[in-house]
């Protein structure tokens, strides 16, 4: 089968044997397949990656010397069913799940994380294997690179979840790329706002609006925290009242701020921006050392909450959402290649005025 | 009236007019007021302090061109009421008061940070004034050098509520100088345990145990998290087993982490050593720039916590707890001085071994 494949720091495109299921899984097709951040820093800082995984104790650590097939957003189509399965969705059923498969031997499991795998290959190939227990059955009629779009959905639902959400909190959402949509996607089903999005770019503005931002900033033309501060501050709020002095006068709605970029120094300039008592919830991945002054989240006892990935139930919650027209994803996807167009979107994808998502689709 | 002044960077002892009060404020002779971490940063730290405070945004920021009396950990008995009170609590009484008194001007409020205040002096002085509406009688009995150790007890006390504890956590206290030691009486009263406690020195794990420690570590000779992990790990729990993989076998018992070090580098190493979803609750207060891998954050879904100061309620209880014997603070007074000691006692606590909590008596 064709896919693309990370070779030698390099994306190219090669023929490969299609995978085998073992106990219990089957093989799928790929219908469309999302590029995550995550893939692009993967093609560009491989080593250090490998490095911050092996020193966090992670049990996933690639091996560069040999190949990789990219891609972890994806709907497929069940094409075969391995030894040991119930088959319960048909050939032809169209399916998602989340990006692991295990391979189980005796009582002992052994985890392939899709996409960032030398065992399996990720949604960038014509062809993967999944685990038939995790099958979730695309609901009717839901097209797959809307389905596609579960996966990166999810993580945005998940990052709300943890976020421990009252009525009273006003949002504000930093970065609007496609981690920072998803949070918007799921703070307006959770019914918080009014939602404050921020970033530099228009078309990225523009998209956090159709996702369901209220209030969208452009930080280089106002400070978002001061948006923030104008829609959360009640009428008669006075910092110096007796009555403030003293605990009872009006006070602020709870912050939440939700770093969505993942670059170093984010975090510092949240922490000198937010409020005091603000649950920052970090979404954005960097995997850069970064810096940081713990006195000004001190000060202001700011609490962290750094999130990762998402739970079965949340990922299936999300795929349900997609479908019922609760998180209304056609605008973000922005283009569609096939194996062979793979290197150009990684570059293409680094203009926020022209992408958002870009789908493979192996079979073309 | 004689003090303990920091002036031009250093400590002397000179006269300076006796405090007057305002309307609501009593005078009080300062009984005994301990010597606190933040003392000594100040006194080495001073411009770096005040350079921190205003970037912060915060509205106490000393001037170093004045005189500043430090001491906001004091136990004080009234010697006069001022205008418009309500002398309910007679001269002589023993009390205890947050630390920050408040200067009304019609409706609006002026805070004054006791020991950290160009205004009005700390515990280092003979006397202070305090806010009539703030005092707490001491209870019948309670010495003043321990009525004092109030105000670092309830450091810790807030810590522990801010750590949303839940009966299964197994709480791992790092660093046991005063602020750690506060924590583990906290913990103790919370009920949750095996409280784990590390720190380099014998005598501060000598005093962890006094104050309720059931597992002390010395991390030159064993990781505190290796301990961790023995205490918070079921029987039967194994990682690659097929129930543990679908999430459905034994589970690890949680992990609430307190920093009680506040050095850069102290966060990183927590970062690493820490369990997934482990809740690092930051009690130590460092002021210089840190550095941090948020990867280790984030794949481990660590939520941080920073936390400061009190609330007048968490330590009124906490004046409760240590009169009721709940708290044992004995122990931790390992030296007094009169305002001549004082720079002394600055350089003498800079050793673990000999000293905890060193208390002024400025009346000496
Ligand atoms: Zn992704
Ligand atoms: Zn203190």
């Amino acid at each position: 089968m064709r896919a693309a494949i990370f070779r030698d720091g390099d994306l190219v495109v090669d023929t490969m044997p299609e995978p085998k299921p073992a106990e219990g899984q089957v093989v799928v097709k790929t219908l469309a397949c999302g590029i995550c951040g995550s893939d692009l820093h993967a093609f560009h800082h491989a080593p250090k990656m490998v490095d911050a995984a092996k020193r966090s104790g992670s049990s996933f650590v690639m091996d560069l010397k040999r190949d990789i097939v990219f891609g972890h957003e994806f709907c497929a189509e069940i094409v075969d069913h391995g030894p040991g399965t119930q088959k319960t969705l048909k050939v032809g059923t169209r399916v998602c799940s989340v990006p692991m498969t295990v391979t189980v031997a005796g009582e002992k499991g052994n985890v392939h994380p899709l996409g960032y795998s030398n065992e399996l290959p990720g949604g960038f190939a014509e062809q993967m294997v999944l685990n038939e227990m995790l099958l979730l059955e695309v609901p009717n009629g839901l097209s797959a690179e809307h389905a596609a779009l579960t996966e990166p959905m999810a993580v945005g639902w998940h990052a709300v979840q943890k976020a421990r959400l009252t009525r009273e909190d006003v949002p504000l959402v930093i970065g609007c790329g496609p981690v920072g949509l998803a949070v918007i996607a799921a703070l307006k089903i959770a019914g918080v706002g009014p939602i404050i999005a921020a970033d530099f770019s228009p078309a990225r503005r523009k998209l956090a609006e159709t996702m369901g931002a209220d209030i969208v900033v452009d930080p280089a033309e106002h400070s978002p925290y001061k948006t923030w501060t104008e829609q959360a501050t009640p009428e008669g709020y006075d910092p110096t009242s007796l009555l403030s002095i003293l605990g009872m006068g009006p006070k602020m709605r709870p912050a939440v701020v939700f770093e969505c970029v993942g670059v170093p120094g984010i975090i510092q300039q949240m922490l000198e921006g937010a409020p005091r008592d603000t649950r920052i919830v970090v979404v954005g991945v960097c995997m850069e050392q970064d810096r940081f002054e713990p006195f000004f989240a001190i000060t202001k006892e700011l609490n962290l909450q750094f999130v990762f990935g998402y739970t079965p139930e949340e990922y299936a919650l999300t795929l349900h959402h997609i479908a019922d027209g609760q998180i209304e994803v056609s605008s973000l996807v922005t283009g569609k290649v096939g194996v062979e167009g793979v290197k150009q979107a990684f570059t293409d994808l680094a203009n926020p005025e022209a992408h958002a998502k870009i789908l493979v689709e192996p079979w073309r």
